[in-house]
């Protein structure tokens, strides 16, 4: 997949896409079948994998219009298509909602991990920029105008930070599985097991439903159908993760203007070039990371807007917004990964052109160091006026590198 | 086209896909070759449609990546495919971002005139609502409690305002093409005019800037590389269309509610179905045109935050969001037309439930004459307690009907 | 007034503080009491400024709790103490919302006007700044790499565009006035016109609306309870403004650093400095401008949002975000007119700098004509490079002038 | 403190007020120089508290527009008021946005503890609601329509989950403190330190922090001017709270509605009213909730924003976005939590209502399970088809004993 729309897309790969929404719509509903197949509701179950092909989706997609979702169409589908006595059996006990829910998280879970892999590789990157330039001077820059002195080790020390808290952010997410029938009673499902022969229908029901999350590998809650803090956590930690990569992208693109020359994108063939300027050298994956940090923030305000909408026992358009908005996020926000962890594992320091403009900059960038000297008495140091950087920059190695170990 | 997370997508048919896109692109460039040798600039002008497949468009949207913007790569294709002494000459004088901005305006224009028809039709199914209901007494309901009586025909009226404000905000935008060169100077076309020959270089560029944008039949101005107005107003417009729909949407989700059943959707084949409860009949329209509502909003604070980051004479990623803001926007608003059109041409009036509930609650519906009486002295009246709500009717159509008339 | 979390909120002055619409309030009650008056249904009229003092108001804010909003515990006190026989008709056949929101666009009415104000102003400012820099060579730069040459007056008229863009929006906001009682039929007016022996009860309430309205100088049009499109027109084009001054912020903040240093802003007494570095000068206008610009858009999307959201006859929630939300926008709007204000008026352009600059990349600078000249043959010519930078800046400059003499 | 534009603004009490501001500024300078003085570096520390009364303000604010923020005009007053050796030493070594860091941690430290104690209040109220309403039949509503029975004990215990999220995130909070010095190196603080005669300059002023870090009872961590993960994170959790605070006031109210009348808000003195019409009792506790969830996900949006855009070693406006944003998150989640929990306290569930609207509908409420029968085979059951809402409901149950008790 790629979107001429989103220049990069393609790195999310097959994410979120439609073939994987319906893999996972299947894999929900087998998990659910399966159950209550082993759980003796269902008198067998069915494999529906494939049964369905991804060429078949732009008409699933129109259908879902009628009821305002693909799960009908594609139930009726499955049924259709399957063979043996589990075949009328699919989907029995659930709302549309269970499966879209459900498989919308495991696109999201798979988007984590991602994500989180990415984060992982970044972290590295950053630990040896950081360690790497410890003792490179640069000038501070706030406000835009020159500060005091810093080292591009501690700068790279705190892009590491928001990197590590993402994360974490990310790495605390446990995700549930939904399953609740029409309103989140599984009244089909009981009423199906007592049907059936179940001595204990409430019982056999919520073992089916612990079966089915523990196949799916997810959390066992209550049904959620209108307590959405699923989605905004998973849209709030994605959006951690374009912060702190549009916070480091934001940073290069200023530091690689020609004025400046500090930094400079990794050389690639074809990133950067110019349709008329020959010489010019874009710093494309800052371009297009930023791009991302820029517009996730409104997506996952979007996410919040749905849950404090999300009235009755299922609700009456917040829930709908939440697909597209979850499948944006999660790909643009791979997407970005994918950008940064090119940019840092091929960022160029220019450590000279730091220590140049430092150097030239240095009655300015000593100018507190003086005022410390005629307040306090005394005369200033010639040290680099460095401060506590190196302990500052030792502390987020330390917790880098325990998370590299702990992740490993 | 179709897509599964946004169900209904299908109605906006090829608007603002890539395919669309990429005709668009071909369209710009088009128009500027032709201009460039009708000025004797470029030696001849080439055939650009079909020479790119949109087939092509994934590789194309790959290539995207490096430069940032899928131009480059669809220049080279044009100038290699194309036959003849013009080949070389497409693109000449332009930057990419001429190109993708002025194409981008060309989708809208489409979205734009596919949603004033869209509104037209409202205004036509509003118009006679409105007329139909002036005399139909509804409780009317403020903070969801019963208030003062109205008629279904002046909260017809009222989401036909709406209506028109929306469709004035659309008719009033005037699309400007964008031709500007690397920096907004088309120093690039100037010397290409020179080197060919031309008397007076910059005035055979001024002519073929109005050349190529009276051919694409689009507004003549300055190049707007950072001036970004044009973008945010269309997305406010489409907003103002959003809203207004989205708040008939809400008052017909409510007052379709089982306890409340003073409007029903329209009765159609496959809508409002659930998967497993056969009495049910949602108000799908509504639910989906709300989720088109709520979500776009956010959408057109991108596209102000982009304009707000505007800087130097092109952008660093804030340009890079509009694009794919802008076909979301685009396209759910074609959808969320066709849904509201769908839901205004067969909305059911139920009016004899809006009477058995006004006479229901005619007490506290006229607690209000009541007091006024107690106040000023003297008896209530008998009559259904209306005000002026006729008169307010007639203002409303009566500007409806002066739009449809200047608008035929 | 001032906001220690908003430095120079006090810019804004009395904008839209809570005395201000406690004022705005008295004034929409008067003007529709002495209506009442003068159509012979209220008996006589009572003078309402001043009889609420601004020191009441916590009291009455805390009032406004209960129902809601302000309105109710304003009346009861005004009936309270006004003299005579039309103390008791204040208020009478308004309902709460009638007030609140035409008080609203009374407030906002004083925002347009001020900002137009400044507007007006900042084109003056800029005209100067284009004119006077025609011939001011800088380096372009696009994606934040040096592209081809142009001029600072082009860059000052792309910033001009923008702020003429944002006044015609301003400009073309036509206030309406709301007046439609408890459910915007005028009922409870109605019924009072007729108890008091109007020959033509309706007639004489619609005489009531447009001498009232006419009084306020807003536009008559019938209630807009639910639709809300004046206020997010009015949010907007107020968040185009911000657009407009967030990207001259952008430029001037980029511009100034000390590395590029092409621009500084107005030097003055305390502007800039810094708690520890006495040889800062922070470009705290931009800074501040640019904050006002990044809130701005998620403002505006709350409005639309209402908008969306606006049900029934008045709705439940939707409405009451408006209110800080419409205040926050205008005041932070006043405010960043009038940094821009100053920012345009004492820009420091330092066209030594601007030149040395462009001298020292001027092959790369050049990169393209020389491409131009390879592919078209011929030699480059040795002029600026600079294509219709003029013409384009004079165009600018004429719709600029022609404002002017529109606004004189 | 409270606001005519936002009523109810008064429950948030001195919560992130102006004065409350002052107070933690005056009070991180506290920590910070006694700190300093412990170590040696400065004689002798000085009380701020009281130094600067908060009706000074207003010039502080004034003053704060010339240096983009309050710190230097503070320092300033509190160096020239204070009386003795240590005066001169107020805020050596600080920077303003660590001033502004820490204290806004502070407020938000305090906005969280007191609606964490909204919530715990909360979780009771619905724990004995949900408790209470275990047997209540209640029709479930889908998409607007009847679904099939719940019970309001269930919807009480979905309610529940939404707070109990909201209570882990917020309860996940580590807060920690901002010391940095001008670029984040602590290097005047270190400066002064070896001018001082410390033996161990850096050893110092790492001991230095963590005392005034430890006193201030907040997190250690190394400076995070730039990585604003800190804020984002409590705009989250707080926005958590206003979404579970926003789905329970939208389900009262629709269910409040008259034509439902299965639940009513608290009856209070003066909650309710409307300005014209005696009978009606408008969910203005609902209203004010819904105001607040509507606008706090673009305030969060605004945030993440600000941290994406946070380049340099501080950066030039995005910083200056966060104070009136988080200020008003803050403000209003806490007079949210007050309303909500007013709302839960005295909630009234008309249980005779829902079970004659369940009845009334009994026939489609269980449509679903005649569809099961004839299906599965068999015959229908007659018991209430509620599934395991008991379940579900003693799993909620259960989880929010273990929170009251945690905390305890």
């Amino acid at each position: 997949m790629s979107d001429l729309f989103w220049p990069g897309d393609e790195h999310a790969g097959d994410l979120a896409t439609e073939a994987s929404w319906l893999a996972a719509m299947a894999r929900v509903e087998q998990a659910w079948l399966d159950a209550l197949a082993r759980a003796g509701i269902a008198p067998a179950t069915v494999e529906l994998a494939g049964l369905v092909s991804p060429d078949e989706l732009p008409a699933v997609a129109r259908a879902a219009e009628g009821t305002g979702n693909p799960v009908p169409a594609l139930v009726a589908l499955w049924r259709g298509r399957a063979r043996g006595p589990g075949a009328a059996w699919v989907h029995r006990g659930l709302t549309s909602q269970d499966v879209i829910d459900t498989s919308l998280v495991l696109l999201l879970r798979d988007a984590v991990k991602r994500v989180l892999a990415q984060l992982r590789g970044q972290v590295g990157s950053l630990v040896a920029l950081a360690d790497a330039h410890r003792g490179t001077v640069i000038a501070g820059r706030t406000l835009t105008q020159h500060a005091v002195p810093t080292t591009f080790g501690l700068k790279a020390a705190g892009w590491l930070t928001g990197i590590l808290d993402a994360a974490d952010a990310l790495g605390r997410l446990a995700l549930p599985a939904q399953f609740g029938g029409a309103a989140g009673t599984l009244s089909a499902a009981v009423e199906l097991a007592r049907l059936r022969g179940a001595a204990d229908p409430a019982g056999t029901v919520s073992g089916v439903v612990a079966d089915a999350t523990s196949t799916l590998g997810l959390r066992p809650v209550p049904a959620w159908h209108t307590t959405r803090g699923t989605f905004t956590a998973i849209g709030d930690a994605l959006v951690a993760c374009t912060d702190a990569w549009g916070r480091i992208a934001t940073d290069v693109a200023t530091l690689s203007r020609p004025e400046i020359g500090e930094l400079a994108e990794p050389a690639a063939d074809g990133r950067g070039g110019s349709s008329t300027m020959p010489h010019k050298r874009n710093p494309v994956l800052s371009v297009l990371i930023r791009r991302a940090a820029l517009t996730a923030p409104a997506l996952a305000s979007t996410l919040h807007l749905a849950a404090a909408l999300a009235g009755d026992e299922r609700p009456d358009g917040a829930w709908h917004t939440e697909w597209p908005t979850l499948r944006d996020l999660a790909r643009r926000a791979a997407v970005a990964a994918h950008h940064t962890s090119e940019l840092l594992r091929g960022l160029r320091v220019e450590d000279l052109r730091m220590g140049a403009t430092a150097a030239a900059a240095w009655r300015d960038l000593t100018a507190e160091r003086r005022a410390m000297a005629a307040f306090a008495g005394g005369e200033p140091a010639d040290d680099p006026y460095l401060g506590l950087a190196d302990g500052a920059l030792a502390t987020v190695l330390a917790r880098a590198n325990a998370y590299l170990e702990a992740t490993r």
